[in-house]
């Protein structure tokens, strides 16, 4: 049987010292566990626009839908800000989002108990924490039709729609459902149903599905104003939380900076089987591009490798590998182990990307 | 001279209780410091809705265009869940912020000095934490057209629009560069223009604003993304923050909620001046109605206090006798009064609603 096949976008920024550690962990499991992939690389972003114009070339949009996964480094940099909307390094990320019709995206907010400290909240609130969010990944306000700038008597407006139909809600809460059921089997759906249509359609449909077939799962619902006020308040009582595209975007940055260690989260988009079996499915850290400390060696590469046991646990059906790696990432930051973003007050000399690879390999 | 008029409208759940202590207050002010209001009273939210069969009687609303400010106290509660959208609770608020064209939104979120142990958050990231936060609240995607759940093929849709013009972000980001003036002169503008057009307009129109009239204040961009990690991260950095009407909703509560007291925050939503000079005008705590605890003299009045003196600073240009008021309550709680909200480990005794009023008339 021929390998499953990688394709790996590193991206701008940090991108690609990060992924230059995810490639050698990627060699591990091929040669010591005998988990090959063949694995290609493409352009990404702005290295993207600065090969070919455009922050996705249509090549690789098909490389993408043809491979069995997709892993993401970042994204974007000042270079690029003065560049029009429709070819910004953004673009080409919501295109892959998009094209590839990745709806559920799997945010894991984690406190690692070596780097609790880290948090701005308190060692208690935040002490193992352990949450999932779903968030809705190819529709609402960010693909929803009109959108634009227009003139409008003598002055512009400036337009968006939120726009959710039931399939779409359907399809992301059964994934909510069933992540949840092999958690603690609580979802909590966010949305802002006292203001806006769109949302109570979502709340009767999360209903819905939660009715017709997952009723083993303890379902709630929660104004999303509500939801970042609890993040914040006891981040504990959430197991899975279900939202949309845009609440979802800034829900799942509270959340993962309640971690305090961004350069630790990592994130899965899965879209619905193709013939593989396997999900459409791509895998990114959390963090951007980080262009202030790109080229340097400073990076934090685990964001990177975790996205890679992510991929491992829903795009191969690996989670034993999954947790191999995840727990060889424990053993080394118990060891001490700290790259500059993991420095704490206590001080101390970071070690760089590649020290960070040696010693995970190590710890495998 | 006529006394200014105040309108009452306390609304649900807790809100007639707090507001029993406002207008202690308020008395205090007319005997005391010569300071005299006209002040009626009228129904809104779920008690109007009981009493008119809608949230907010037509008579109600042109009593609030006439008076020079309204105090608001909360609004809905569980008895009106199952009510359709058209008539809920919050409908009545909506019809006053939109009918008062009631622009700007100001949210302070302030960590008192007695309470900095409430917070989730660790001492140092949020003692002394002073934010004003700017919220664009008559338009956006809560009043957006088209909205509504549509039929479309055989799925129903359900949609709402983000729509901003110039003009109306013009205004309010002026809003925001004033009251920096009167800060730190410093203003971060959020929005998510790296995905919504509606968000490129924002950041061009305050941009445009700030470069032409307010060369003096420094004027900052963030995603909204980004801004909700910032919050958590080290929300100190801010001074004023200026965003739109859902970025404002999500982002000033997770704000609130660093503070860690709920229960001590007040906002005020100002307009256009009318011919008497001043904005109209409402004011009301952050918290809602807290239905679990109503009726029990549990709640805590201070926000809604609190309210009253933000009244006193915007309304009626009596910076000094808002002040009066906010340091009767920071002596108050410097002596340890605590309603039930305020209870922290150590355990204690809670004072009740009424107990709370009678300290803070005694401070003053
Ligand atoms: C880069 C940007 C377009 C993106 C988003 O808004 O979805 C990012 O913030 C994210 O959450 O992945
Ligand atoms: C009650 C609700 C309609 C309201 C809003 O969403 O604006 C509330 O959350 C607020 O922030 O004042």
């Amino acid at each position: 049987m021929a390998n499953p096949t990688l394709l790996i976008l590193a991206g701008d920024g940090i991108g690609p010292e990060v992924m230059g550690q995810v490639k050698r962990v990627i060699d591990w499991f091929g040669t010591k566990r005998n988990l090959a992939f063949d694995v290609s690389e493409d352009l990404v972003g702005g290295a993207a626009y600065d090969a070919h114009g455009t922050p996705l070339h249509d090549d690789t949009m098909a490389k993408a839908l043809a491979a069995d996964a997709v892993l993401l480094g970042a994204v974007g940099g000042p270079k690029y800000d003065a560049l029009d909307f429709s070819v910004k390094p953004e673009r080409g990320l919501l295109r892959l989002r998009k094209e590839m019709d990745l709806f559920s995206n799997l945010r894991p907010a984690q406190c690692f108990d070596a780097l609790a400290d880290f948090s701005s909240l308190k060692k208690d609130v935040v002490a193992g924490l352990d949450i999932m969010i779903v968030r809705e990944l190819t529709s609402g306000v960010y693909f929803g039709e009109p959108r634009g700038i227009f003139e409008e008597g003598n002055e512009r407006v400036g337009i968006n729609t939120q726009r959710y139909t039931e399939g779409e809600i359907d399809r992301v809460a059964r994934s909510a459902f069933e992540l949840a059921r092999r958690r603690n089997k609580k979802v909590c759906s966010m949305e802002k149903a006292n203001v806006m249509e769109s949302g109570i359609l979502w709340r009767e449909v999360v209903q819905k599905v939660r009715d017709a077939d997952y009723p083993d799962i303890e379902l709630s619902h929660m104004y999303a104003d509500n939801g970042a006020m609890q993040l914040v308040r006891a981040p504990k009582q959430f197991d899975v939380i279900l939202t949309d595209n845009l609440f979802g975007d800034i829900l799942s940055d509270c959340a993962a900076m309640l971690t305090g260690s961004l350069g630790m989260l990592p994130s899965a988009s899965l879209g619905a089987p193709t013939d593989t079996g396997r999900p459409r499915a791509l895998y990114e850290p959390v963090h951007g591009s980080a262009p202030d400390i790109a080229g340097q060696g400073k990076a934090n590469p685990i964001a990177c490798i975790l996205s890679f046991a992510m991929a491992l646990r829903y795009s191969f059906d690996r989670g034993d590998e999954a947790a191999r790696l995840e727990a060889a990432i424990e053993t080394v930051l118990a060891d001490g182990a700290r790259t500059a973003d993991l420095m704490g007050e206590e001080g101390g000399t970071p070690i760089s990307t590649t020290e960070m690879g040696d010693a995970i390999l190590s710890a495998l």
